[in-house]
């Protein structure tokens, strides 16, 4: 049985500190029903964090029991907990980092509620009203600041990874923090954790005052990647794509660690950005990192790019393989081209304002058999464009194997037809059979069967 | 002439870095129209301390070629002055605490403008939306903090007095400072400098780090009271009544120097709210301190006090004349023992929730035949109402006598009718007279002339 | 081949910033060579971290080109290297922490020399005049601090030890980081890092800011056990005794892991005190903590103590095996007691005056066939010495099996004569035996021999 | 009758924290009678602050039941008081300035005595060896600091003024703290208080975090010449030659106010150096500044070098009257200069180790009919040995005028006997006769009566 803390209170950090009886009363009475549930649903992955299971339903199902309410007292509020995980705690008193991330949680949750969504305030169907919420939620988390130097560099990868790999991702992260480097990642285990470890390690050494292990997470994705325990600062977001806007504005760079399909579609989300032309000439280091004897996996990605996107969209990217010294190298190396890139143009160095970010990219894609079929996969258009449209049909492509909506649509409907140069859904069919050669896409039953036919 | 700075520009201060685009755009674009006039008038009073002109009128015309705009740059913004008061400047380069103040400001104008006003979150119809106002607009500029356990003692009395009057508002300051207490004004000259500048003197010999020197004002007399330079936290509230209920509320005692009758208002203030049965059983450490040779004042005063309201007024407060250390032991002691009164019932340090403030008081009394009239001056009713209704009568009959609108309105409808007790009557009839010999009131020709009637 | 850095400068840290031409002088003309040669050996040892070879030899014959000497320049000093191990910077630049050792490591041998040894202050013949010594030089290394309240662990065991111990260790580690507790040990790798690596994490999760991980060696031993990395605070002192002076003052409690016959050794030093009379009712933390396939060493060490010190001697300590959470909460628990004992008979919580070392404890014990067969190993004395007679016959015993001159000795003389209980002779003989057996005592051939006869 | 406070206690500030029991014992058992005694002489001038009398004996008189020792308690020490005086406390508690003062009074009393005399470590026979000593208590006493890149600026000048060069003072300090500069003075009232008064205010309208208000005093002086509260680093010299360079070496710009003839003595020294041929390529920025009434005593001083050093002394200085800010600008101006030239030529910020002291500088002059007819005063040697002749003549001619010990020389032996240029023995005579006229110097009875003969 799962170890539980039966009941507990919390003290606010600083932030809540000083409340007026309006704003006690808004979190004592739970007057917005959604705030609450999504505050709870987060709070809990905060205070599971270390367990093993990424599973969300199972840890939603375990915890069934667990409450979390406001209690006003004289000079302001606590938090009340029943059932928290045991793990959150050290004698009875939860740990301090902990505390933090839960607080985190509640500022963002409750600023995205009033602040962005209630307020009126921002456009959210324009590419600048986007931005600026984006902005603001970080600014409001204090994650942007005007005097930090050292570079922050993103890593993406997949939290379920092979010990080997992991072991990369720290080592790598060792040598990045070795070289003042600070580091973003999406917060959860695998790929998110490592490199965090790792710099805490090297920074440790280089006696750096200023760590900084920045998690972004949403509340879709936040109960099956528990923040890990390093993460000290936590950001919210409010969904996927201010999630990855909210990445590649703050990054200075990208490394990329081997992971499965959510992987291979940041890299295409990543390259969609990079190739758009007027994005061409910014500086922006993304560097494929895998371990010698994972280096399989970006042979794959690399060979797919090669065929469809070809040398321009190769240009942007560098691959390396083991040498984690080298991968730090170059990523320093990159930074510092990209601050002074920044320091020439006057712009600023905590948010990349000037990276171009289309709308279709700030915005879902749903998969279905209409808009699978109108994907225009050929090379009669700019490379930017079929890097999106890629993106698209790859995120089709999955839903449709492996996602509960996505496999119920194919049943119904047949497979999905899509228009494309034949050379390109060729290279699309060879990546996602090495991804389930390679274990990385879990498949129902034994043989890999397209859901998808090529229409000439 | 007028020593003026052609042209200059000034970067903003941290809370003004980061800003967004639509940000920006606002603030360059001076879509707020009244916005951008207080802004104006305020930053230039700023710019013109030391100046010792009170004639706000005077001021405007001698800088009616003052321009103040934002110019939008690569990071951020920047402030574009032309013709600014030279005071403000040392070898060209604005004093860093001016520089201060003129964001402050800012800070101060825009969240008045956006948040209270604009925002429709504060209901400013109710006694509970008006106080949650102030707090806010506090809280804001980051004028209450938790951890901060030194006294703040509220100063009142003139901004023109005597060199005398001055340097004993300096002693008593210098006294307050050597025993750790911060000091809270008006932030103009005179009894609003003068504990600012003996306390920095206290503070230095106590070695005290964080000295704090609030100044709170408003729109309507800032141009008249420049704040003074030692004033390291400026806030700008939204008129007079605010600004009455902000220093009470932030007070951990309140002492009066003398003053003229505007300091005799804030009194009948201060006392309207002591004696509300509310807040009797309250500590409040309210101190009448006046130099040896000065403190005719208070006895007129007390005098008055004592005609009108009795005993139970006088029990709060304490009048004490030339002892400086005694009046800077007495607000330390009566401070402690409202610090110890908040602790035991669980109230904020940094806020004073619990006073009760009537809607009367959080609202401005206008002075006409038909509002005098309507006045119950009688001691049939509670003597806290007492209190307030002599606040407003003394308010018209200053009006009556030395303001332009009132007295164009006795002139034109003859002599304000006052009902009231005689004894009552009487009693204001000699405080006004003294006030007069005093030259505490300004009166245009040689003889005072009543400017209301008693009805009986 | 070793990877070596030819030639690189390094600029000193804070302490050495302000120099007088004469100290200049001093540095750079090198005139103590005895202080240089011990100089150049430390510096080497913090050089060489993560280094994996304990044998000094080894590592002064691979590094016998490595040179220091320090360069006169107009503002001070800086430190010219020749040769040192390349692993000790980040693309040609020294790491922060190293450099920071390398320091401390000067300031400490420097001060060592100049005002403990020829300053003529100290009288090191005397008890009180050893301490004084041992507390200056911690003083000097700024590592006894008044205001610091987290209790300090000193953690001995083993260099050398299987990864199962290393993971206990740091597991331990961990949970005493969680619970606010900051980590002294002898600086080297094994259950000396462990601890420290743990602690880091715990450290993090609980956003502890001031993180001490304090190593404490000496020239002796210092090259063998390089200082690992995460120790931030470094003090070298003077010898083996003094070192053992260091860590029981400065200890609010030690935890002690499997090792081999060193930290049997240490363990006899300990209980030699802590049984002392004037030791009796000072409370004492100490923990025998082992994972719980390792447990055999300490049941071998808890059966020795148990047959030669009896009940009172195994009252002073604990042992726990494989539960890490225990280990921690006891020693908190009993740091806590100690620093009320502290409080409350008005010690100081950085140093423990109090604790009675005997001089003969402070002085090092020569073994020859003379000096062990003095010994009186009978049960007809008090407990603390026999405690401390038996740790010289244990060293005498070790040295004579493994020590080059003892040996030697051996060879020569033939076995040392010892008089004692049989009772008492045939614990140790046993004690030996099982060390052997458990590979933590290495011996030349096969079978273990004696090198003692018993005496009756 | 003065005010005094029986008895009362003092807890040592930090440095004195942690003590051995041999430095606990030092303190209490008083082993040195001397160090004592000078430690009670400035004892007792630190918490007479305030007091306006410079009549020492008057002073020891008056406190002559002042008592001071060390108390022995668990932990480390305090001080026990009695009789002190009363305006060092605030309701009985001490002014944490003022023992802040006192314990760096202690810090220094027993440095000097250890360290710089007892030690044998500093060779006090030699130009070096004073100078080391004087870098040595300077950082002891953590003055002298790396990171400070605000110029310190010299102020000296008479410590009994009228209020009209008082407030000049005060006046010039306020520019100097607008522009960020730091002050040194001699530590008691006078033009020693007023620039730090002044500054005070400066620098918190430019909201200076690191205010520096330096004080370097030594035994001799330092009743007559109580540190002003303002000073928050106080400094203890051992005498007056060690004050001097302690002064000129720590100077970026020193500004000299109107004073006596000891303020005439400072300009000769401050000219023989800067005149010396090693230092005349050096920057340094000299400023007579006067208030437009008091500009007479700089025109006399002014007079006097022209007639006897010429033009490159007067190159050396610039006379300033009436303007504070451009006193301010000027100096500031200088002092950039200074750091550029130190930054250029690799010389410290904090010590301007090149100056070159010549050891007759660095030595007392004792006057005796002997030593005064062995002055050169001619012009027939270089202008540098001029000034110094001019110096000790100076001070030889005032202490046979008003010091009882020349006095008393000159009434049994006769008037000194100066060999000397008739031009500059008359130049010497007229300032003199000035100084008298200017009320500047007292004599006894009404009319100037030299104390010298010229000898041709």
């Amino acid at each position: 049985m799962t170890a539980k803390v039966a009941s507990t209170t919390v003290t606010p950090e600083a932030a809540l500190e000083l409340l007026s009886p309006t704003e006690v009363n808004q979190l004592v009475n739970q007057t917005d029903a959604d705030l609450f549930k999504i505050f709870r649903r987060c709070a809990l992955a905060v205070l599971n964090t270390g367990n093993n299971s990424d599973d969300t339903n199972e840890i939603m199902e375990e915890y069934a029991d667990f409450g979390i309410r406001f209690i006003r007292q004289a000079r302001g509020i606590k938090l009340q907990l029943t059932n928290a995980p045991a793990s959150a705690f050290v004698d009875g008193k939860m740990i301090r980092g902990i505390r933090e991330q839960l607080f985190s949680v509640l500022r963002d949750v409750v600023y995205i509620t009033n602040e962005i969504r209630n307020s009126g305030r921002f456009n959210l169907t324009t590419q600048a009203g986007i931005t600026d919420a984006v902005f603001h939620i970080l600014r409001n988390a204090n994650v942007v600041r005007k005097g930090d130097v050292n570079p922050l560099v993103v890593c993406w990868g997949g939290h379920s990874i092979s010990r080997d790999e992991y072991d990369f991702t720290k080592d790598v992260g060792y040598h990045l923090g070795l070289r003042d480097m600070n580091i973003i990642t999406g917060c959860g285990p695998g790929a998110m954790k490592g490199p965090m470890k790792g710099a805490a390690i090297g920074h440790a050494k280089q006696h750096i005052q200023n760590r900084r292990y920045i998690g972004i997470t949403e509340p879709g994705i936040i109960a099956a990647e528990s923040p890990n325990p390093i993460v000290n600062e936590l950001v919210i977001m409010p969904d996927i794509e201010k999630r990855l806007e909210a990445f590649v504005r703050m990054a200075h760079s990208i490394i990329v660690f081997p992971g499965g399909v959510g992987t291979a579609e940041e890299i295409l989300y990543i390259l969609g950005l990079l190739l758009h032309p007027s994005n061409k000439r910014m500086p922006f280091p993304l560097v494929f990192a895998a371990a010698e004897k994972n280096k399989a996996y970006f042979d794959t990605i690399n060979h797919f790019i090669a065929s469809t996107l070809g040398a321009e969209a190769q240009s942007r990217y560098r691959v390396i393989s083991a040498d984690c010294a080298e991968v730090a190298r170059s990523v320093r190396k990159g930074s510092d081209d990209v601050l002074l890139y920044r320091r020439r143009s006057k712009d600023s160095f905590y948010f990349n304002w000037k990276l171009n970010i289309p709308k279709d990219l700030q915005t879902p894609f749903e998969p279905t058999h209409d808009s699978m079929s109108r994907l225009n996969l050929s090379k009669d258009q700019p490379i930017h464009m079929l890097a999106a449209n890629l993106r698209r049909a790859f995120s089709g492509i999955v839903a449709g194997n492996v996602k509960e909506q996505g496999i119920a649509l194919i049943r119904k409907h047949g497979p999905f037809q899509l228009k494309g140069d034949p050379e390109i859904m060729a290279a699309l069919d060879m990546l996602l059979r090495t991804f389930v050669e390679q274990n990385r896409m879990k498949i129902g039953e034994g043989t890999y069967k397209p859901c998808y036919q090529v229409v000439t």
